[in-house]
């Protein structure tokens, strides 16, 4: 049998583990430094829990879990109509649990339960994989991993202006250029107000989104096969300009929403948080206004956010926005929050293209010490022991082959040194040390040694 | 609808996280300076991968993923006599990826996949979550978590002494005394040869390894209703003797290996790992050997080896041993390996118990700053930014609430400073700092507390 792993998924080797955990270090030195907590949810959630909550082709694309012991009997009793079973009509009947699908609804799921016991505003951060059955392609894996952090229990706009530092202080420190895009659901809800298609809120939206890829006339073909009539094209007409400044689309904006509440009420917010933000200032990140970002996620109420990369063409990298009602789908009312999630994956992915990791991320064995006979390697082991008190990752080659062959597997593992620690060396009370690339050789007392070896250069 | 988790696993909050990334710190480091390099593999494996390496038990426990899309047509065209379904017939016909249920078989797919690239010896560590549908109980979690390192590739005894110094390192350092038991699956087919129960060789071990359980007088009629003689009976009564040194034991087993050729090479294995670690010697672990130690996988052939935590009964928080043909199963053989796994969440148990998880481990907020209102926020943040800057964990309270509303939340959260930047402090260009348990207050200007705050106790 040829062993494979299933697709979509992945083996992570020391290289790209080293990188994955530098992002995932930084992200989470952030959200710290912000006053989030760490917050982990089981793998799996109840299968009631997540089904509804991304929409039909998110329940297509969850990962369930079949349940234990004599799955079909019980299904039988629960369904006992055979013949006219149906994928669709047992699912539920076969399966209690799935995997995570997102770190957003098991957050929810997990105030819901605590929210009597909980300290708000609560401010968690979460980390971890998530699954999705979807079609694999580049960049896009059925195993992946998220970084989120949400601020649950205040409707304060200084949580999205504070969200918005948080992704230039972990972008800039990544030295990554990115522009945050900004825009408000409000606004959204106001412009289709004004443009009399409030019924068709989400196809406009979602026509819309695309303008920066399909272009102006394709997004009016859109919006015109979804029944969206001339004369509110006409009125969206404005939006399809370009205008590179904040003021000028602010202008646009004022000019549509004058007679809609609930617009107003978005552009205010809008402005709040860009001119706080502006005050504060930003480190590396632009903050632009995109008044066509939509991001397709119904339960945003408020701002939504999305996170590009400048210099590479990947999509988004991040994003987020303000939700008043994540958790009334496990009955608890009146929780309105702010997230921000960041695509550990796609990241990866942007810095491996910038070439713009940090050297020295791996801790790598440093010095491969010679295995010579059963006789020397207690002595030897002795030292190593010391050597990786000091912090200095070392090993004792695991048996007594020719010098060539331990040589060869240091080259390979780029092992910086190889150490000659054998029975007349010990008897000296020496060591010679060697430079695997240079060859330089260099011979120490061991006293010198152990007190020099954390100012010899590993590079 | 009122939300729950699937039984048998946990949600995990800051407190915990911060202990479990302690233990999870403690072990990747001694790993890392051991010379190993991490491996991450998927959360879920083919389902062949996974089938019949555990035993029907565990091909029961394993947790296995509804394929997706119209999985019941699917399996009507692999098995079309649908009345004559069974949950067993149809397992592979529904299901084709699994939870991971251990490291150790992912590792050896990994290996058997890769084999023609990988350096050899090629030693790896892998820190991940495994899944098991077993009946929760106390310190039995569905979703639990194994620290595992092995080296594959050499049969050099070096690595058994390695092994033992790296289970000493990290339980020397999280504090734990503990007792490393060593045993020798040639000694246990050594011993079944001598009393003629070679056949019966996994009996005879499941029955011993319960003599610390439940006596010798129970073990003996396990073994009796196993069908072993009572000739053999007699043969292996030194077995059930108390012997405290090891050189009293090792007596026993050389006058009943005598004849045995695996039993002697057994010995010989078992006396050289012993010599060898004493002449190095352990920081705190006791190396103890232990004739009935038998751990029930099938898959070792070489040294066993489980640790006990001295001061708390609960079982073995670590184990391990020489395996040589677990890549075999895949196709690849002669790839001689041993391993070591460590058991997080009963070690996380364990320190709780005894109480000696280091004070501090904790990233949380140590200075919160008094909202007051959207005037001074900016000028706060900036500060705030300043100090994030330098790692100290702070945060703005999120909206303009009461004073005592805001110090709740402070108290509550175990924030030890609270931070007055209002409207006079900031034209006076200083801070006032509060310690929230002392009352104690303290002016600073904010030159000299941007310098000291370094220097303040958050405890």
């Amino acid at each position: 049998m040829k062993p494979s792993i299933p697709k979509g998924t992945r083996d992570f080797t020391s290289e790209d583990i080293y990188k994955r955990k530098y992002i995932f270090a930084t992200i989470q030195h952030h959200f710290e430094t912000f006053g989030f907590q760490p917050l982990e949810t089981p793998t799996f959630e109840n299968l009631s829990t997540l089904t509804g909550k991304y929409g039909d082709e998110g329940d297509r694309l969850i990962f369930k879990i079949l349940n234990s012991g004599d799955f079909l009997s019980e299904c039988e009793k629960k369904n006992p109509d055979k013949l006219n079973w149906t994928s669709k009509n047992i699912t539920s009947n076969l399966s209690d649990k799935a995997l995570r699908y997102d770190l957003t609804v098991p957050f929810a799921r997990f105030v819901a339960m605590n929210h009597a016991t909980l300290t708000f505003p609560y401010k968690r951060y979460q980390m971890q994989a998530v699954w999705r059955a979807d079609r694999p392609q580049k960049g896009r894996y059925r195993e992946f991993y998220q970084c989120d952090a949400d601020v649950v229990g205040t409707e304060s706009l200084w949580t999205e202006v504070e969200c918005i530092l948080l992704y230039d202080a972990v972008f800039s420190e990544l030295k990554l250029n990115t522009k945050i895009l900004l825009n408000n659901r409000k606004i959204l809800a106001g412009i289709a107000e004004f443009a009399d298609i409030s019924e068709q809120l989400i196809d406009f939206t979602i026509a819309l989104d695309k303008l920066d890829k399909i272009g102006k006339e394709k997004v009016i073909e859109e919006m015109i096969s979804k029944n969206i009539s001339e004369d509110s094209i006409t009125k969206l007409l404005p939006l399809f300009e370009k205008h590179d400044d904040t003021q000028a689309k602010v202008a646009v904006l004022n000019s549509m929403l004058s007679e809609s509440e609930i617009g107003k009420k978005g552009l205010e917010e809008l402005t709040f948080i860009v001119e706080n933000v502006q005050k504060i200032g930003l480190k590396t990140a632009k903050l632009e206004l995109d008044i066509t970002l939509a991001r397709g996620l119904d339960y945003y109420t408020g701002a939504i956010l999305e996170v590009k990369a400048n210099d590479v063409e990947l999509g988004s990298i991040g994003g987020g926005g303000r939700y008043d009602n994540l958790t009334e789908i496990f009955g608890v009312k009146n929780i309105s929050g702010m997230g921000i999630s960041f695509g550990l994956d796609r990241i990866f992915l942007v810095l491996e293209e910038l070439n713009v990791f940090p050297k020295n991320i791996a801790k790598s064995t440093q010095i491969l010490f010679v295995h010579f006979s059963d006789d020397e390697n207690t002595k030897t082991i002795e030292l190593i022991q010391k050597l990786r008190s000091q912090n200095i990752v070392c090993e004792l080659y695991a048996e007594n082959a020719k010098l060539k062959k331990q040589f060869t597997y240091a080259e390979k593992k780029n092992i910086p040194f190889l150490a000659f620690y054998g029975k007349s060396e010990q008897e000296q009370g020496i060591i010679l040390l060697k430079n695997i690339v240079s060859g330089e050789q260099k011979e120490y007392s061991i006293d010198a040694f152990l007190e020099e070896v954390n100012g010899i250069s590993f590079e």
